[in-house]
C-alpha cells in the first residue's frame, strides 16, 4: 500500500528535506514582507546558496505548484509551506524539568509560532510545583499522567538533568505522550511507536569548539 | 602534512564521531556519580544502545587509554572526555538578540557549565540597551566590535528575527568573532574561516512534527 500512495505530509520524507524547508520558508516570509509576488525555485536557490535543482525536488514534496517562467506565488507558498511543516496547528506539549533550560523553553515565544504549546510543566523540586512560570503551571511529576489527559498534550520536552532522563522519559510514556523532544544528551530508550528527537545544544557547542580549535591551532593548548 | 599529523583535538574530527561523544560523556558521568570505578567501551556501548565497535572507535580518537580487560578508569575518561569537547574551558561569547530566545540562552547556566559565557548582548530595541538581563549587560549593536575586542569574545550567538539574521551576521563578523552560533532558520553565508554552527530548534519541530504525523495517519487532515 505504501508503494501506490501518493506524498502527503503524513509520509516520513527524507530528513535532509524536511530540515532544509525551513529554509526556503524562511526566505519566502522574508519575500512577503518585501511584498515580491512571485518566485522561482531557482530564484530560491540563489538567495540562499544552495542547488537549484535540488530545492525544485524538495519544493515537489508540497503541495503547490509553480507557473512555467513565473515561479510560486509566495504569498502560497509561503502558506502550503507553514502548513506543511505542521507550524500553523497547535500541538499541546508539557515539558519536564523547569530548570534554567525548561524555563526558557516556556519563555520562548518563538515556540507558538512554530506550533508548539507549552501547557504544563512537571517538576520534583517542592519550591517549584504549585507555581506558575510564564503563564505555565508546574506540576508534581508524579502527576503525569492526569494532567497529559487533562491538557490532551501529544509531545513531552525533556529539559531534566541527564541522569534522571530516561526515568522522565518513561514516565511520560506511561503518561501518554506520542513523542518526545530530548534536550538531555542522553540516549533515550522507547518502544517503536514513540517519536524521539533530539536537540542536543550542548553536543553542537563541542562540534563548534572542534571547528574553531581546527581553524585556530595556535589559540589553544 | 596533515597526512603525518597525530590526531588532536585540533582535528576536525568526523562530526557524527564529535556528535556522539557527549553522549558517552553524559554516560561516564553517570557512573562517576554512582562511584563506578572502570568501564569498557562494551559496557559503554551496551549503557546506551549503541555498536560496541563504533564506541570504542570513537573513543580512539580521546586522549586515554583503557586496560585490557578492566576498561578505562571512569574519573580519567570523564575529565578527558570533557576537555577533549573543549567543556573544561571558557569560551566567551556575546549574543545579538535579547528577546525570548535570547533572554532564554541567557539565562540557561547549562551552557556556561559546557564552557560556553555570554558576556555581552546586543539588541536594536533602545528599551532593553543598556539594562542587564541575569547578569549580562547590553549594548546597542552598533557598538559590536568594540565590546567584542574588550570582553575577548571570540563567538557570535545569533537570536534576532530571521529577517535580521544575515547582517547582524555581517555586523559579528566585521566585529572580529571566529565563529557564530545561529539559532535562526537564516542559511547564514560567511567568508571560509568562519565556523557557522546551526541549530535550528524549529527546523527540529518540523521533524517531529511529521513523524508524530506519519506514526498516527489518522489523527489529521
Amino acid at each position: 500500500m505504501a508503494d501506490t500512495r501518493i506524498v502527503s505530509s503524513h509520509d516520513v520524507l527524507p530528513e535532509p528535506t524536511l530540515s532544509r524547508l525551513p529554509w526556503y520558508l524562511a526566505y519566502v516570509s522574508l519575500l512577503k514582507v518585501r511584498r515580491v509576488a512571485y518566485v522561482s525555485s531557482t530564484a530560491i536557490a540563489r538567495g540562499i546558496h544552495l542547488d537549484a535543482s535540488m530545492v525544485a525536488k524538495d519544493l515537489s514534496f508540497v503541495n503547490v505548484r509553480g507557473k512555467t517562467r513565473i515561479g510560486y506565488e509566495v504569498v502560497e507558498l509561503e502558506r502550503e509551506l507553514r502548513s506543511f511543516l505542521g507550524f500553523d496547528r497547535q500541538h499541546n506539549a508539557v515539558i519536564a524539568g523547569v530548570g534554567s533550560l525548561g524555563a526558557a523553553l516556556i519563555a520562548d515565544s518563538g515556540l507558538q509560532r512554530y506550533g508548539l504549546d507549552i501547557v504544563a510543566g512537571f517538576d520534583v523540586e517542592r519550591s517549584i510545583i504549585g507555581t506558575i512560570i510564564s503563564g505555565v503551571p508546574v506540576f508534581d511529576i508524579t502527576q503525569a499522567a492526569e494532567v497529559r489527559a487533562d491538557m490532551q498534550a501529544e509531545i513531552g520536552v525533556i529539559a531534566v538533568p541527564v541522569e534522571q532522563a530516561q526515568a522522565v522519559a518513561d514516565t511520560l510514556i506511561d503518561a501518554g505522550v506520542s513523542a518526545l523532544w530530548n534536550f538531555t544528551p542522553c540516549r533515550l530508550l522507547a518502544p517503536e511507536n514513540i517519536v524521539i528527537q533530539n536537540t542536543s545544544i550542548y553536543a553542537h557547542l563541542a562540534v563548534m569548539y572542534n571547528r574553531i580549535n581546527a581553524n585556530n591551532p595556535d589559540l589553544t593548548r
